[in-house]
């Protein structure tokens, strides 16, 4: 899939760091950051934020936000500015909303009563509406339209029972998610502490490295002695670049506290009985890089065996299996590898293509995505062609690509679809097309393959999809030997079936 | 003075306007904002920012702030995001505090209950810590430390007489002013209505301006038929740059409204029984452009009245009259007319002379201010110059400029002061450096001459300021023929005596 | 291989468009000229330049050059003023050299007696020294190190039996040809025509396309009517993303016109009897994107025939083939498909990692490439691996990605490269490091897998190489039933034999 | 005058400095050359840039231009690659020709066969098509339009019995000087020497200073074992701002070479015999900074003989004088003293008003310069004024201002022009707007007053210009007791009669 013309909107990435010990501390914890931020890009390239604290009492904070991706975004004197830092929290997003860009960027700061609060947040509240009405009613004036704020005017308010001189953060967390059941992976960071939170239904992931020298990081003798910090992360693969041991996913419902002493769970708040998890399983069919661990499994596993279970679901007649380049490769291999058909790349990605000045006329608006892909002919010329793609979502992606594929002589180009089709909106941190724009709610759906010119279309079921993904989750629990939590992910784009009930 | 080094901060500035008669209107709001900060950049140079709204039921916003002159905070995509605008405010600044400094621009918007509000602010609320106290006790969380924040928040809360459904705005602004005294002049966009308010002490100023079409500016005639819109302004030197007539100044305490309907009191909050008014003296000394008009006089004029004010209490017997240029020219002009002794330049300034990259190195240092001014060394050579300058803060400007003038011939250099010491830090809105630093504060002010190098020093009395400055006052008073308000002026920073008892 | 940190430069790329017919054509050269360069983007990402002409008489250029990308070095004020082009040609460019870096930038302009000329070069010259002394001897001032304002400076000279007001610029082209024997592509507009030029080796590609409409871009019956107009390249790569055909090769020592009347060779400058052409290696090796086809093959067809080779001269008994993506992905694929093992991905990349302004420290420098490469853990913990690279230069990246592998589980680890050992140096447009940092030239070569901690590793022969490469052109040949021409390829990095002998 | 609406285009500034003794020495080259430019930027704002050498054998050179003012065209990392200069040249610039602008800038740089020169040049040759082409013939191409590198060239070529191994530059400038006899001012760095040349006529100002320590500036006392280095410059504005003594002009036709071993003049090479010197009298007029001094006079002195000359020839029964600031305020100044009439500003400056992006409506377009300047309406309200200006072009600036003074209250206004009419074009280095753009060769000059809307308007004779500019130079002779040269300035901007015959 591609994501620039599709459509669907990458969502956002938070990323935390505590340095352990006391201070002055080895690590560089604005680096660290830095260099988290960097490996959960892919999460969101609008803008970007870090907010770090020197942990004093009181502590001072140091901030930067910046539009564009996290490179340009911080110039040196931004890293210097966040140097003293002992912890803070980093952000990186994809939506843009509000008057003023940068205003909505996170981590969003605020003084409250008892200090200073940052808090990022990766999801969507599914009741803001709600919220903001109640907080504003409340007399307080909301200055953005981002969640973020909402959530810190909510922990700012003194809940009735807590004594004005020594807040109750965790009561206010608790009390928070009273309000709101998803969606929420939170970071709060309050003087010398970072507060983890994700919310009951684990809607969006959250997880923890250790932090250890360079020379232990694959022992498997680095013990808690060896600890020189702590990371939390939207996703586990911004650990490598940072030299972090994988440790724990952060529960559904759990508030996990982070210092230079150490983790610790302060409390898991449950989900309404009855009611199963709902873990994004987008985050697994094209969110996530392939190299992140959730639910104990690899992304690109659980990608890889989607493309078997296509196979086996929509087998094809053809010469070779091809790719679209590059999410949708697991798959692609997968298919191959089930179906035993030659695995083939028929594209090749011009990694220089963005955004240019120059305005189309119609001769460059007839190339199309021409000049994104470069094709190799010679590799499948006079063939029959089966192309994986792991989502399609407007159609107007994939269309042109199997035009430039026959133009260049190819004789058959079928499609597998290595996830089912999108029908319904995001109301959870997705920015997915309005449901109007969906290729799966237009009349041509009937005959997609005719529509999108290729010689048949097939997708992933969302039985197979599940099947996939859960799979593994229940391999990996046998084997650890754990209790076994309830498994369940949220599949609402594609049934419709919401995990909670949508207010208005 | 020159600004730069000796260290008084200039303050910030407030512009709005109101197109008049119905939708679309001719008048470009945007434009003629635009226009009226470049008009008030001399109030502050650090960032810049407009808030448009287009007047509609509910009212669409607009808004744009960058760091920076207005010239490149505006740049040509900006100006065509606020286009649609039929009403705005917009305000220059110059002081940064806080944590980001993009955040703490103003106009300050928030949503509250009732709709969206836009504020900006010029002064310093001299209350702000129990009142930052006082919001954050109530449970809301402030993300700057601007004043102009703080108010927002009060406004946003529901006085406890209000109907829910009608805010009854002007009571709110009624309650602000009885939780905080002064130092503010506002603009409060709601909708399609500026409120402008001014404290009741009228420690900084504000008024307001009437747009006729251009043939009509200077013909007495122009009548309510030809109004094209209104604006509201810190200073009314920023009328004539976009075609406006003088109107009148706000009151202190008054709240006036400014729609497409016209311009309506609607309210003057008293002052504290006994309490004069205290229109802050060093706007005619110093921070204010010299073709602006305060409270009936140009405040060219009352520089030029304290050059001959000083002439009268501190003569000298010498051969030449000259100035720092360029602030102090009406003052030099002043003590040269009075005095009798004929007015010569000594210094050209050169206009480039800004923020270079080059690292000072000894030799630079002690070059000091060289490289701002030229010496017309053949005007003075061999003569007995009186240097006159409108204030005196740190010492360390004028003490180079006496030494180039030595060196370059000069056979004596007095300098004349057209305002007395500064010696109290003021909490009203001006960036005064901390008592210690003040020349007036140092043991070296008892040989103030010897300190800076100069023959003799002597400084305009208070006495003296308060009289070069009320004197046009009663003139214009009678003159008009009007009531006679309490003329008072806040003389804080000269005196210590604040116009209201500061509570820490 | 990892480009960044291996050192092998890129060289640079040219390219240039005509529109046929008489003015006011259709075609925006301008548009087609930047997309082009978008396409050339992997030979060069420093600087590139545009020079456009519109063709009349007198002729009026347009320039403009950016240091940085094409999409950013072109910004939409820069595509304005191009615009009005007819014809023109541009350059990207990989090397910095000289005291002011955009002075070298290409296209090179300059004024002679008969009129303007612009050159773009893609090459060096081998007698460059020579040269310039030359020049200079005849009280000629250089004013940049580049070749192109040497050949600009060659070309202004008169030949000895010119006349003076018919400049013949075949003349001096073929004249500057044997003054220098190789290697250069090379771009030469004049008013309304290009001349592209070839050296008598053919170090450098270049060939030439036909603009057509879209609609006629894959049917065969695109007659010489429908031409739109004509473009000349490095690389056919570029031919897609323009909506041009493949039309041919400039030949080695030829000299084509391209003008809007279309394409006319002049004359094939030949080489000294008995030289074989020397097309660079390279070029197929690493240098080319896959999809550009040189001598009739398409580059990613020989690379993978490389990967087959080596599987046949250097097998591996392991579990899995796997890449150093991108680059050597189609060898691994051919060293896949020989030996039958299966292709499994091991290393995903993290696209957004690039220049970070973060301090390297002793952490982060330990960590290495870790930021790069996200590892696939579970594809490859507990096997055998054996992973296909296309060229080892220092040996410094494909070292930590050993150790990274190792780490993640990897029970054996072995090296094979699908390029001989570069030994010696380049001197006709490629950037080599020298030849001792070049890790075939160290002592350590000896034990080349205990140095970069592999359990093996092994290179392709020269002559393996060379057979996968001409292999090709053979058939290629034989099918297309032409005149054979000499095969022949320059090896001199590998083998030390350069076509020409090196003047010092 | 009103630089930017008018259209008389400065022209460019030269600076050079060398420091003295051996290296490593203390004076920071690149420093000085910076703070030079600073105070030289009056003279040209489009481009600046500097070339250092450190002096050695071969030497090294470092090389930096921009675009825009110093400061911003010199950001730190290009004054730390210049940082190791012992010498240097450097050039503001205003004048934007040719096709890429940074490749107009200067100093130009070419390598020669004797090594690396670089040439600063202010002026313009007259008849430099003729020798462009006699350049070219030669087989030279030329990448830009500029005269410098039409100088460089031209001093690239080897003398006819010059001998080829020592390379003698001080014939290759004399023979440049015979090839082309105005107008330059230049600075030609080669190796560890900066050559010092102005043109035969003298068209241009240079002259010296001398570097000494800051402490000894002003002592008469610093002798030659003091100096830290030797500077050159356009104008003697820039010496005050380094440090630097004012030591003599180079003389017309004179050949400087300036060392760390001193100054020596070389050569002087000799006008047509009966040809007087022609320095540009609008140097004195308008351009130069009014405290640089020329032949011995300070400028501002100059100018303001110039008003007192016009009150003797263009008298006024006025109420107050008053100036069009700044640059016409000596002017202004010196008609109050002659005249007895009082001085008294009327309009004062918007600094901060520059180019803004807002696009101008009809509203705006009548607003004119009212944006620029604030009137100070008390001062002047009901009374005569006279207003002196120092030029006037176009007329369009000085129009609007007479209309803004009447519309606040002036009952007169009579201008007075300190220099007569501008009627014809310069070929010598000045940007003067065509013949028929010149108010002065308008059908309504006859009506002038009436055009531009004032009650009179008279100008200063040619002979009362050049009496007011040659009063001073003759007393200064006498003062010195030198021998008498001829004294001699170019008028032909105003009176057609230019110093050399032109060429076409």
């Amino acid at each position: 899939m591609e994501f620039e013309e599709s459509g669907i909107g990458e969502e956002c990435g938070v990323f935390g760091c505590v340095a352990a010990g006391e201070w002055p501390t080895q690590l560089e914890v604005a680096q660290v950051l830095t260099l988290g931020l960097v490996a959960l890009q892919h999460r969101g390239q609008e803008s970007a934020g870090i907010v770090t604290s020197d942990g004093g009492n009181p502590p001072t904070y140091m901030s930067h936000k910046g539009m564009g991706l996290v490179n340009s975004a911080f110039p040196p004197d931004a890293l210097l500015k966040l140097r003293h830092g002992n912890l803070g929290i980093c952000h990186t997003r994809y939506s843009t909303t509000g008057i003023s860009e940068l205003l909505n960027c996170q981590p969003f700061v605020v003084d409250t009563l008892h200090g200073r609060i940052a808090v990022a947040h990766n999801g969507e509240l599914v009741n803001s509406r709600a919220l903001r009405k109640k907080v504003m009613r409340h007399g307080v004036g909301l200055s953005t339209c981002s969640d973020s704020e909402l959530i810190t005017q909510l922990l700012a308010q003194t809940p009735p029972m807590e004594e004005l001189d020594s807040p109750d953060w965790v009561a206010r967390i608790k009390n928070l998610m009273t309000e709101t059941p998803t969606s929420y992976s939170l970071l709060i960071m309050f003087k010398d502490v970072i507060y983890a939170v994700r919310d009951p239904y684990g809607n969006r992931p959250l997880c923890i490295g250790q932090l250890v020298p360079i020379s232990k990081l694959h022992s498997s003798g680095a013990g808690e002695e060896d600890t020189e910090g702590w990371v939390v992360s939207s996703e586990s693969c911004s650990f490598q670049s940072i030299g972090a041991k994988y440790y724990r996913e952060v529960l559904p419902g759990e508030i996990v506290q982070i210092s230079k002493h150490g983790i610790k769970s302060l409390n898991v708040v449950p989900r309404p009985e009855g009611d199963p998890p709902a873990f994004c399983i987008f985050e697994y069919v094209y969110f996530a890089r392939p190299d992140s661990i959730f639910e104990g499994q690899m992304v690109y596993t659980v990608r890889q065996r989607c493309g078997r279970q296509l196979a086996i679901e929509a087998p094809t007649d053809v010469d070779l299996v091809s790719t679209v380049p590059e999410s949708a490769t697991p798959a692609a291999l997968g298919y191959a590898q089930q179906s035993g058909l030659p695995y083939t790349e028929v594209l090749c990605k011009n990694r220089y293509v963005g955004r240019t000045f120059i305005q189309p006329n119609t001769r460059l608006r007839q190339l199309g995505v021409a000049k994104k892909f470069g094709v190799l002919t010679d590799n499948f010329a006079g063939k029959r062609v089966v192309l994986v793609d792991d989502s399609i979502v407007r159609g107007n992606t994939i269309s042109p690509i199997i035009k430039l594929l026959r133009e260049a002589g190819a004789k058959e180009v079928h499609i597998r679809v290595a996830s089912p089709p999108i029908k319904f909106p995001c109301y959870m941190g997705i920015n997915i097309p309005t449901k109007e724009e969906l290729i799966a709610n237009k009349p041509q759906f009937k005959d997609i393959a005719g529509y999108i010119g290729a010689d048949s279309v097939e997708y992933l079921t969302v039985e197979g999809l599940v099947t996939a993904v859960q799979e593994g989750v229940a391999a990996m629990q046998d084997h650890m030997g754990s209790k076994k939590s309830r498994v369940g992910h949220c599949t609402a784009c594609l049934t419709g079936k919401y995990p909670v009930e949508l207010e208005w």
